[in-house]
Parts: structure tokens; C-alpha cells; sequence
């Protein structure tokens, strides 16, 4: 007699981006013919680096032809894409890796939400509160919580990290210990950065109480001051105690194309454990659950990485950037609070007159045809704030504002 | 204090495959020079469809302008990849779906290890043996079993149905109450293929005592005797109780450019749960833990299912399946006993003089040169077989084949 696993129910509604899209849907089958502009869903919306297409195309004819066709690559990645990417971290980042510490996936978001698959059962787990709701979700199903209490919004069990106007949205390690920390900088939804002096407080709690940090750093090639680290791995000690995922996505436009990659030193530590074994455990785990990514997929986030294809990808990353700037600038002209949008794609705004995220999510749909993604979404923190995404049309972006300082009544 | 989650401990050894790898390369290393045969990991290695090549690269051309390109599909799969599949069960095999079943993945492997998420923590396992590793380690990971036997070579707590010789490799239901059964058919490693009424006697098992058939397809296009059936869903009764996974690895030569899919009934039922439960507990978990299937391997997935598309992989099939009847025939004439390789890319051979799995899979490397899978890795009553593979050059095969005539003393 087969049951199901109860963790699912616990889950507290749909998930986030299904949501936005039914409602989007429903309004729009209300009223036909109306263009909706989106910013809501990061999804990038510009073409494809032409250096990146050329390399998928040769991969595409590598395998059709018998001599150099290919089938099943390695479960951790083409050795050359790894090798591509440690380069790119020296070179960038000044940080050093080996090629044995990258594990290429399909995308961020299947690594976010497995990772927690290496811990135990019992694993205390603090998130930044707003977050990814990825990172929450997989620990629910994963039956590391309580029920979803709906008078605070929280997880029993879950140790939220408020981050809010008080701490510039990088909130600092909990009096508590926990076990799992997810940190994303730059931050999804609030777009701020942490600096290398917070970072290495999270790294000292870590090594102290013995702490992993899960270090998501798929925005960080939107950086544009340059103080700010870009990877984990540039905080001294955090080879010791931190795991780092990042992604192709939103640097070289692969939403739908899917690619993405987590670094785990062999340093890294947890209780109990002997040297390398984390690092050997998500090999095992990548070689049972997974079978690689696509190879065309890795052609291409290869071809990214240099030369003319990083520098296409970085004009893409210009783009969407200039976005941001419109995006916060036009928000800000009609009075709203803005943060983030300087470092991130994304432009995290206060709601007006006290509206619950929601309701400015349907305020903003229903007056301005502008979809952006309910801050509450993402935690109880994110309340009375709402993301909104440089991904788009620059044109489309620019008629947002314009709708938004027309038609936006406050 | 993070731990980690200690079921990892418990896996016996690697995975198969890289073990397989470790050896060769070993051998190899001892021996520059000399050319190996591999006809161990089912590795495809003729060149994909010119259609699915020219769907493919048409998909890049649309990525690589702003006005047809696009950015995240649905975590589901693209509506007209699914809408694709339905039409090709019905042309096929007469199985009526609905394109909100099927859901578009990066591989059945991906699947295989996934699904078990979807059901309680203490769900008893039952597994054909032998069987594919994934079914077996993904449950041992995920905490459903004790211990590893050493002197049984059987995990704790799991059912294993015995595929032998006595029942034509196609197990009956077990005695006992259990709650998921993983079925293939045609089966991997043994390429024994069940029947219809082998497969009712399943579903009615799974009737009566509320059990969910978890039955890999993935090969279901090998086979060549129409009154097998290629699908679960032919059963009646079937939609109550099973899920359906299936590859275009082995189909269109898809084991490196990824993708498969995984059919879950509205009907599906499992203890407790409401009319459609399952298939919306699936969707939720795909949103949570998944984001969607590369485009462009959809793009080649729809191609291969219909047109030019569909005869060019049929023709690969045959290509494989040609190589298939050279290695029952080739192994048969040194005197070894030998199934499957008729419905199936594999052929199942008996060890000579008694050896273990291993040992003949030494010999055969050191001796002929040839690479073959030790039946033992895929359960205890794979002892004393090995599988070998029909995935490679037909010249490479006819060599191994003529290697093994020539150099094989039993």
C-alpha cells in the first residue's frame, strides 16, 4: 500500500512563478488584446551570443556525423568545460580550482534544490529572509521542517535571516546554530550585495559551529562595483565550509538552454567526515541521479567563457543592466523605494500606501499592464515589496516605466 | 554541525559504469596501444538524424534573433513536444493520453532516481534482479533500506524478484505486500521482454494491494515481435497504478544531448490521496526541484518522433539492432548460453566453467580485448552473466565478435 511522502503537503501554495503566470493568464483572458508587459519572471528575453550559437552548431555537427559523434559525456561535465571554468575563476576572480571540485548541471535551480540531498535528515537550516524559494522548498520536501505556520508565514523549524532595510538587506549569521546556510549574492529578489567583510563573518560562524554555506552566485556577473566579491571562494577559510552554485543562465541567456555548475572543494568539512568525502558524495549523488548535461549545452557555455563569446555575453549583461537602471530610475520618479538594481538585474521596491505585495502585484497588472513577482513570495520579509526584473525588451522596459508613471495612481 | 545524510554509506561500491571506466583505463594504461572493444556501457555511437539535426540547429537560429527567441520553457516540457508524444502513443501502440501526463525531462535516469521522492519514506521496494543500479541506489539513498548484506549481496529491506533462467528472466509478483515496484521491459541488463499477460498479473498485483508500478520503457523501440506490448499503458488497469518513464537515449541517439520523459496518470492512486494527487504532486516537485528540459534537445525530441525524423532513428534502431544478432550469434558459436538481444540491444550471456561476473570480465578484456558489463553489478542474480552491449560500430562488433572466436578458451 504506497504512500505518499507527506512533505509535499506541507508546502504552502504553488509555486511561486506558476502562480504569477495563472493570474497573469486569468487577467488577460479578461481582457483580450491588452499587451501585458512583463517584468516579473527573470527571464531573459535578448538573442543569443552569435559566438555561443556558432559553437552549439559545430557541436550539433560533431554529432552528426559517426567519427565524431558522442554519446554519454561524464556525469560531472565535458573535462573541457570544467577546465574552461577554473580558468575563468583564476583569471576573473582570482581564485583558484581544481577542475574535480566542478560539477556541471542542467541549471542552478536542480543543484539549489538537491544539494541538501549530501546533509542529514536532522539539518537546522537557515535561509536569508526574502530568498529563492527553491532553497526552502526542497528542504520541506526534503522533511527538514515543521508545518507552514500561516500566522508568521514561516516554517517550523526553518531559521529565517531577516533581511530588511535595517541591514541594507545582507543580514548577519543567526545568535543560533544551524547547519545549512543559504546565502545568494548578488541577491535574488533583493538585489543587494554582499560585502567581503560580511561574507567572512558568515565563513568565521561557519568554521565555528562547523556550518556549511550554500553560496548561489548565478547574478554575479552583474556586479558593477568592483569591491564586491563575486564568488565564495574569495573569502579566506570558506574552502573549508562553503559549496558554490552558479549558472549560465542569466550570463549568457541560457534560461532555456540549461546549464549550470556547483563548486565543492575537497577541503570541504562537515562532521564526521573525512577529507574530499563531500566532494566525493555529490559525485556519487551526480552519478546515480544524473547523466549530464546536454553537449550541446556545454559547447556552447564553453564557447561563453572566452574570447569572442564572453565579450557578447557580457554585452548581454550590459544590457539587461541598462534595464535595471531604467527600471529603478522610472520607479523611483513615481515616489517608490528602491533598492538593489546596481549589482543585480533586479530592482526590489516598496510597495506604496502599505499594500500588501499581492496587491500591488494586481495594481500594477491592473492599471499598468506591468507584471512584476510579489515580494511575499519569496518570505515573509519580502512583504510590502515586489521584484521587479531587468529581463526584457529595453523598449518594453522603457513603456513599463511609462505606464507605470502614467497610469500609477499612489 | 552539519552531518551528512549517512544512507550515502550504506551504496555498495561505486556506481557500475565508472567502475567499469576505472578498470579499462587501468588495463589500458598497461597495455598503450592496444585497441579495445567496448561493448559494456550502452553508449550510442552512430550519428544522430539528419532531421533532428536540422530541428536542432533551426531551434539555435530562433535562440540567436530577439524575435524568435526564447527564455525558460514550462518545467513540464514544451506543449508541442508533449502534444507530440501523445500523438505518438496513439499511432503506435493504441495508448490514449493526455499531454498534462507527460512530463519532458533531461533523461530517464534523472527520473528513474527522482520518482521515489514522491512516496512515503517507508515504502517497501520490490526490484527485478537483476536490474538497473539507479532504481536500487536511489531508494538507498533516500533512506528505504538497511544495511548492505555482505554475504547476500542484498540491501536490507528490499524485495528482490529473482529473473532467472527458471522464469525466462520475467519475474511473477512477490508473495509478499509491497508498495512501488520498479519493472523494464524490454529489460535492462537482461533483454528479456514480458508479456502482456506477464505484465496484467503485475497490474492486478498492484491493484489489489495499492501498489505503484514504476515501469522504464526506455527500450520499448528494440522491440521486433509485435505481440509484445511496448508500453505499461496497454495493460488495462494500468492508469490506477502506474508510471511510465522513457528515454530518446537509445531511440535518436540522444545519451549525450539528453532527454526523456515520465507519464503519470490522472488516475494514478495511492493511499489516502485525492483523484489526480500523484500527477500534481510530480508537476510540483518538477517546479520545485527541475526547470524544464534543454530547448534545443526538445526541439530535437519532437523531430524524431514523426516524418523523416521518425524513419532516420527507426534506422538507427535497426543499425543496433543488426549489431545485436552479430554478438547472440558470435557468442553463441563459442558455446556460451545467451538471452535477450532479440527485443532488446542487449544480449545476456551466461558465464563459462562457473566464473564470476568479474572474472569473465577480466578475461575477456585481457584476453580479447573486449569490454563487456558484469552481470553482478546489476544485482545478486546477475551473477555469473555478463551483458554485453549492441552499442557500437557494426565493424567494431563484427571485430570483437572474431576476437572472441579466435582468443576466448572456456
Amino acid at each position: 500500500m504506497a504512500t505518499v511522502n507527506k512533505n509535499f503537503l506541507k508546502l504552502n501554495g504553488g509555486y511561486l512563478f506558476p502562480e504569477i503566470a495563472r493570474r497573469t493568464k486569468a487577467w488577460q483572458e479578461r481582457h483580450p488584446g491588452v499587451s501585458i508587459m512583463r517584468l516579473g519572471i527573470g527571464n531573459t528575453t535578448e538573442a543569443l551570443s552569435p559566438a555561443v550559437c556558432a559553437a552549439m552548431k559545430q557541436k550539433i555537427d560533431k554529432l552528426s556525423s559517426r567519427e565524431t559523434y558522442s554519446g554519454y559525456g561524464d556525469e560531472q561535465g565535458d573535462t573541457y568545460l570544467r577546465d574552461a571554468l577554473v580558468t575563468y575563476y583564476k583569471e576573473h576572480w582570482k581564485v583558484e580550482l581544481r577542475n574535480t571540485e566542478f560539477f556541471i548541471s542542467d541549471g542552478a535551480k536542480s543543484d539549489a534544490a538537491n544539494i541538501q540531498q549530501l546533509f542529514g535528515e536532522d539539518a537546522v537550516v537557515a535561509v536569508q529572509d526574502p530568498s529563492y524559494p527553491v532553497y526552502v522548498d526542497s528542504n520541506v520536501i526534503a522533511g527538514r521542517t515543521g508545518s507552514y505556520d500561516e500566522t508568521d508565514f514561516c516554517y517550523q523549524g526553518f531559521v529565517y535571516l531577516k533581511s530588511d532595510l535595517s541591514n541594507g538587506f545582507v543580514p548577519a549569521p543567526p545568535k543560533e546554530k544551524v547547519d545549512l546556510i543559504y546565502l545568494c549574492s548578488p541577491n535574488n529578489p533583493t538585489g543587494a550585495v554582499a560585502s567581503r567583510e560580511q561574507l567572512k563573518v558568515f565563513v568565521d560562524y561557519a568554521l565555528a559551529n562547523k556550518s556549511v554555506i550554500i553560496f548561489d552566485s548565478a547574478y554575479s556577473e552583474y556586479i558593477t562595483e568592483s569591491k564586491y566579491p563575486h564568488s565564495i571562494f574569495e573569502i579566506e577559510g570558506s574552502r573549508k565550509c562553503a559549496i558554490e552554485l552558479s549558472s549560465f543562465s542569466k550570463f549568457a541567456g541560457f534560461t532555456g538552454v540549461r546549464l549550470g555548475w556547483t563548486i565543492i572543494p575537497h577541503e570541504l568539512e562537515c562532521e564526521g567526515t573525512e577529507e574530499g568525502m563531500l566532494n566525493r558524495m555529490w559525485n556519487r549523488r551526480q552519478c546515480t541521479f544524473f547523466n549530464g548535461a546536454s553537449n550541446i549545452a556545454q559547447a556552447g557555455g564553453a564557447a561563453s567563457l572566452s574570447g569572442e563569446g564572453y565579450k557578447e555575453c557580457r554585452a548581454l549583461v550590459g544590457y539587461y543592466q541598462r534595464n535595471a537602471k531604467v527600471i529603478k530610475e522610472g520607479l523611483e520618479s513615481v515616489g517608490l523605494s528602491c533598492y538593489g538594481g546596481i549589482n543585480s538585474p533586479y530592482v526590489w521596491a516598496q510597495t506604496p500606501s502599505g499594500l500588501t505585495s499581492w496587491e500591488f502585484f494586481d495594481l500594477l497588472l491592473d492599471k499598468c499592464h506591468v507584471v512584476v513577482t510579489p515580494g511575499s513570495g519569496f518570505g515573509p520579509s519580502g512583504e510590502h515589496y515586489v521584484r521587479v526584473s531587468s529581463y526584457g525588451h529595453f523598449e518594453d522596459v522603457v513603456s513599463a516605466m511609462e505606464s507605470i508613471r502614467r497610469n500609477l495612481v499612489i
